[in-house]
């Protein structure tokens, strides 16, 4: 079963807005067994939709159109849909019906406006949207199948997953979903873990495809495939090959390791940051159930708050500035201290895009403190600040990682 | 001059990555004069991206690739390009030496697979790549003009800026650029604020287009046009008709705005943040120059530690829980004075997915205090933990906006 997938609306092609539904539907249409194909973004303009699904229809067994099934003007799908099956759109009670009862069940005056959602092209079945008025709709066109659903989000995940989703595995015979398995690398560099891999790369069973995809920070190894023990294995060789260096598996995050390794041991953290300004408490805090190990997080992002706030020695920060080794160190046991915490973890440097203190944008020290002792890592790192201070995160968490797990804390040597 | 956009990788139609570049280059078209009319994401095969440039100069003057350049075997763009213009693919010396020098210059060794760089389709010109070793192609086929570009956003936007764009709007007469000017307005639904603008919808200037863009805490009145003086008319009479709400003009956030607000103050702030983790200081830290008026924050997520951290009367907690309005008072009036800030400004609450302390996630209270006194307000917000937070984040900054300018801070009467 080969599906492409349109998204519709202005704001895709201007930039406005990122076309993230594309991605979602692809995921979990591979996951299912059905292969996207080709993806498209076109402009609110009935012409040009159905141009666009005429292509799609020349590639793909089914379509699955996103957006433009609102209330307003230039929500144009509906129109579209209708041009391209040769039919009028006609107005369906039951549609009517159920327009009504949702204002009257939240007590809302109905804007006559919202009455174009029940207009569907004769030959279209409605679908039931569990979180909006804008019904969704499917139809057949040439023996092929054309859905649409709201593009907001909430919208088109349920639609998709409730209807959409189980319909076309059953005309495609429920075919063996693509899996996925992956791992995650935390801080080192791409072309070091492809290199570590090449012999298992040399070696990858039939049916298993390897892919990596880099983001500031992290690497994630890749396996596809529709043999689950298949890519279980090589996931496994991988693990052996790349060794302390693995952050995680699967969906689990380099910050959803470092609090399941204080969990299992009934570890406590407190985090104080001055560049990295909340984000790797932000990142720990992502996870449920984050607070059964993280107790507190400090920013003091001015000089002088480092001394009130965490302890900082006013004569070191005098001497040497706050972006120095010594500086972190003491962060993380000020921060440790004053919060009672097993572990303290803190960074200290410069975002850029300016110099400070003359330190140049990018140097970088974190630091980690327990009752064993202490670890400090000092790094240049490369990018805007942005992408600094989200690799400065990484590297914060991922020492955090390895001294928790007693693991090798030298990013030169990182096996 | 209609322009295609094309996106080449087989992670895109997969879901493992979404595909940012198209909106970048939406809006950085748009602003030159030059029409997106069509966006494609194409599997990593040259059949496939032969196909979908066919189609891509049916309906289009130009089109730009994106993805596909590099060095391994799954990077099919250049041998695209050769079939679709039928030339045979050619090694470049002039490329070769390029390549050669830019790991001499970083003191690396080459891998032998970079080579394959250093082949173009033989009616192709080059352009240079500033940040990496992949070079974009230009060339022409049947009068039209296709350009690949790698997929790296570093690496494609620079090739764009520098050399795409300036060639396509010379090639369309230096078109008048589409120019966009928005309004933000934080907290307030999308539907009230459409509401309040009805008398400038029904009296829009020709050739000024309206659009709402809708984000969790956030709606974006968008303009766009080519005549800026109605732009910023239309605009200037939105802002009158939205009054206290807008939370600011264009590209500045609401972080922004609050900083900027105690920048000209000369005034300083601190933050306690409890269900929001971190991301309101991490989001005033994004705004290059937040140190100037922020000084620091502390999360203080474990309940006992609002006590040691931020003074929080422990009687209070014991008798309300950390979940009530006095405590985020507390935790405001804390921050304030531990940090020495002119503002403190605080929120605590229940992000979910499960009840706290008897409490319904989305339970959420903000405070901000001052000399001249306390402002508490009362939430409940729908929504996942990551959608709660986020909005919780944005009624915390957009209180203490409206603290800091004097406005209006009851959220019933936003006017």
């Amino acid at each position: 079963m080969r599906v492409a997938v349109v998204a519709v609306g202005d704001e895709l092609l201007l930039g406005a807005v990122v076309n993230g539904n594309l991605a979602w539907t692809g995921r979990t249409l591979a996951a299912a067994g059905l292969d996207v194909v080709r993806g498209y973004e076109v402009d609110d303009d009935v012409d040009a939709i159905v141009d666009v699904l005429r292509d799609a229809l020349r590639v793909a067994d089914a379509v699955v159109v996103t957006g433009g099934l609102g209330p307003t003007s230039d929500d144009r799908t509906r129109d579209a849909l209708a041009a391209l099956a040769g039919v009028p759109l006609v107005e369906d009670p039951a549609l009517l019906a159920d327009l009504d009862r949702w204002f009257r069940d939240r007590r809302r005056v109905k804007p006559p406006t919202v009455d174009v959602q029940a207009r569907r092209p004769r030959s279209a079945r409605a679908l039931t949207n569990a979180y909006g008025t804008a019904p969704g709709l499917g139809l057949e066109v040439d023996g092929r199948v054309v859905y649409a659903v709201p593009g907001v989000p909430l919208e088109m995940r349920a639609m998709l997953t409730d209807v959409v989703v189980p319909e076309l595995r059953g005309r495609a015979g429920s075919p063996a979903p693509l899996l996925t398995r992956q791992l995650r690398v935390a801080v080192v560099g791409e072309s070091l873990v492809a290199h570590r891999l090449q012999p298992l790369e040399a070696d990858l069973p039939d049916g298993v495809r390897l892919a990596y995809l880099a983001s500031p920070g992290e690497v994630r190894v890749r396996f596809t495939g529709t043999d689950d023990a298949a890519l279980v294995a090589a996931r496994d060789r991988a693990r052996e090959l790349l060794g302390a260096a693995v952050s995680g598996e699967d969906d689990e995050t380099l910050a959803a390791t470092v609090l399941a390794a204080l969990g299992v041991r009934g570890e406590t953290l407190a985090v104080a940051e001055s560049l990295t300004g909340g984000q790797v408490v932000a990142t720990l805090v992502d996870v449920p159930g984050a607070s059964q190990a993280l107790v507190a997080g400090v920013v003091a992002y001015a000089t002088d708050r480092k001394t009130d706030l965490l302890g900082v020695p006013a004569d070191l920060l005098d001497r040497e500035g706050p972006v120095h080794p010594d500086v972190a160190r003491a962060m993380a046991r000020g921060v440790r201290d004053r919060a009672r915490a097993d572990w303290g973890l803190a960074t200290t440097g410069v975002a850029g895009p300016d110099q400070q203190d003359g330190q140049d944008p990018g140097t970088v020290h974190v630091a980690v403190t327990s009752a064993a002792g202490d670890h400090v890592l000092s790094l240049r790192l490369v990018g805007d600040r942005s992408a600094v201070r989200t690799v400065a995160t990484a590297n914060a968490l991922d020492l955090l990682r390895r001294a928790v797990l007693g693991l090798a804390t030298d990013p030169e040597h990182p096996w």
